[in-house]
């Protein structure tokens, strides 16, 4: 591993989306969304994947110019078109409506078309936080996980983020896949040579399979489930929400007919919809009741599920968010450390432009 | 089993409801939402639970004759506080409130407090179809669940319900609980003298356990994913996002305060709000797009997951709704199968307001 300050990280990766014509704004919304992951310690969704969004634009499947536009609306909704823009971007600029509807009516509620991979869901929800409003964000992306009794790819981890804020207490925020587990996991113990907990994959038969490496076979991830008899079919249910608010809604490819990520992998030749999409909303708490009394019970629904008895010594009760917090307050102190192939990428972009990527 | 036909439970339920002086129209609908629930299949939210009904009503804890009210609104949200009366008929009145929001501003999001148990989350939701308009119910419920590492019960089975219509295809409807399996299946299991798959349940010291009477023996029920390493932690959040949604935006009870369905078990002596809490949305279809786009994708999307590759010959995929949709087309034409048990409380029940229950 090798450790970088947040400062160069941020500093390089805005320097790349500099490089590849994004505007100065736009540059940095998007080093801040891809940095947040790296910081709340969802390496797969940071700078790791910096390279890939670099290389959809080479192919002209990422528009580093996007002209957002609201297509769209009422006084609680809207729909964007993403212009094949940096989800990164996209998203943002998305969730600032939601805001700004939940300020006149209510709550705002943005489907979103033509875009591209938005980093973790959670950033976007969190933007919601400042404002005393419930923030949250879901998106669809490339299939990778079979629905139960399926052998085909029809969905992919396509996450949810509900962000809601406390008085005392740090937010609380749930940010996860819609699968049993999440496919930077897989990849891990691919690396360590190390096999996976039934429930994760199924083969390409759709039978039980505890090879990390069974997506690259022909098979799949599975439901948060994992199985029927463990609910695969809640998780099912969760994962089609997910892509029908995000894509049904807006009218981005939706199931199978979502692009993929990597540049390598062609996009459908029968697309029914423009890019992936996203769905992104806010509800101002004192549309419901007085901010401060909700944010004085959510401190005490925090530290009563924080304070609960534990199974045993070693372990404790989290609230959603804790995780994620405590990675942000150590790498904020202690720099970010990145694998040797992440780093390796990122000094090739580094060539590739001419610009440096130092440790501080 | 003992075959009822639907008219027979539902004018059965509706006398119920009469003789305990609920108006006609909220009789009405009462029964309607509880035998919605045994058509449907999921016996243990319909007449199965009418004596629990009775017994809080007897024991002050339901109001028969609620003044259902608004407490506080935005255009796009309401706060609704249901004077302690059946959730069965709270429900579906914020579930109006929200539609008529809807068709004003988009969307319509309805906080309830001081409700009770208020049958199949499913109904409600399903309320919104008919407006070309997706639908959404949540409610939290008395705690029975464990979080991720914990030894105490602090949440309910909390159940979603999102549906979403289309054009030729049957509306897709997602109605479940966020635990690996419902209450009502252990029980099933109880009676069968059969364990339970691991996953389902954990010890009182918080152990993996196949004794589907583990609750009695102050077990737990486990959150989807069943542990931490098959994504229980999600399970948890979503658990917990609809106790908050229900409860904290509304100011009902939450988490281990809920109080219990069972009128044998006492309510909290130091409440943080009223009864029980719901959270029911409804969202303009053409707020979005034109509804019939839409609803040409959602046949799209229906038909290519329903007529996805299957793992045998012996399985296919299903779309959410299915299973109930294929229940209530065999029940209304074969009757409902009750267990001997049910038809026992519904005989005491039809003794104590001198009505009768008969097959036809």
């Amino acid at each position: 591993m090798i450790k970088f300050s947040f400062d160069a990280l941020k500093g390089f990766t805005k320097n790349i989306f500099l490089a590849m014509a994004c505007d100065t704004s736009h540059a940095e919304l998007a080093s801040e969304v891809l940095l947040a992951a790296d910081m709340r310690g969802v390496d797969s969704h940071g700078v790791a994947r910096l390279i890939g969004y670099v290389r959809l634009w080479e192919n002209a499947r990422i528009n580093s110019q996007p002209q957002i536009r609201v297509i769209h609306e009422t006084p609680s909704t809207t729909v964007v078109d993403g212009d094949r823009g940096l989800g990164l971007v996209v998203a943002p600029k998305a969730m600032e409506i939601a805001i700004q509807k939940a300020n006149k009516v209510g709550t705002g509620w943005v489907a979103i078309k033509n875009s591209n991979h938005f980093g973790i869901a959670g950033y976007h929800a969190m933007m919601a936080l400042q404002h005393d409003m419930i923030g949250m964000a879901m998106t669809n992306a490339s299939p990778l996980v079979a629905p139960t009794f399926s052998t085909e790819k029809l969905l992919g981890t396509n996450p949810i983020a509900v962000a809601i804020p406390a008085q005392k207490e740090p937010a609380f925020v749930a940010d996860f896949a819609t699968t049993t587990a999440a496919n930077g996991k897989l990849e891990i113990l691919q690396r360590k040579q190390e096999s996976a907990p039934l429930g994760w994959v199924q083969t390409l038969e759709g039978l039980p399979s505890t090879n990390p490496g069974e997506l690259k076979q022909g098979g799949a991830l599975l439901p948060l489930g994992g199985d029927r008899e463990h609910g695969s079919h809640k998780g099912y249910c969760l994962g089609s929400i997910v892509d029908i608010f995000s894509a049904i809604l807006s009218g981005a490819n939706y199931g199978p007919w979502v692009p993929p990520f990597v540049s390598f992998l062609p996009v459908a030749d029968d697309p029914v919809g423009e890019g992936i999409g996203h769905f992104v909303g806010a509800m101002r708490i004192d549309a419901f009741r007085p901010a401060d009394e909700f944010k004085k019970h959510m401190d005490n629904w925090i530290q009563r599920f924080r304070g609960a008895k534990a199974v045993n010594d070693r372990e404790r009760v989290y609230i959603p968010g804790d995780p994620e917090r405590i990675s942000e307050e150590i790498r904020r102190k202690e720099g970010i450390s990145l694998l040797p192939a992440v780093v390796n990428d990122l000094r090739l972009l580094g060539e590739k432009f001419g610009l440096d990527l130092s440790p501080d």
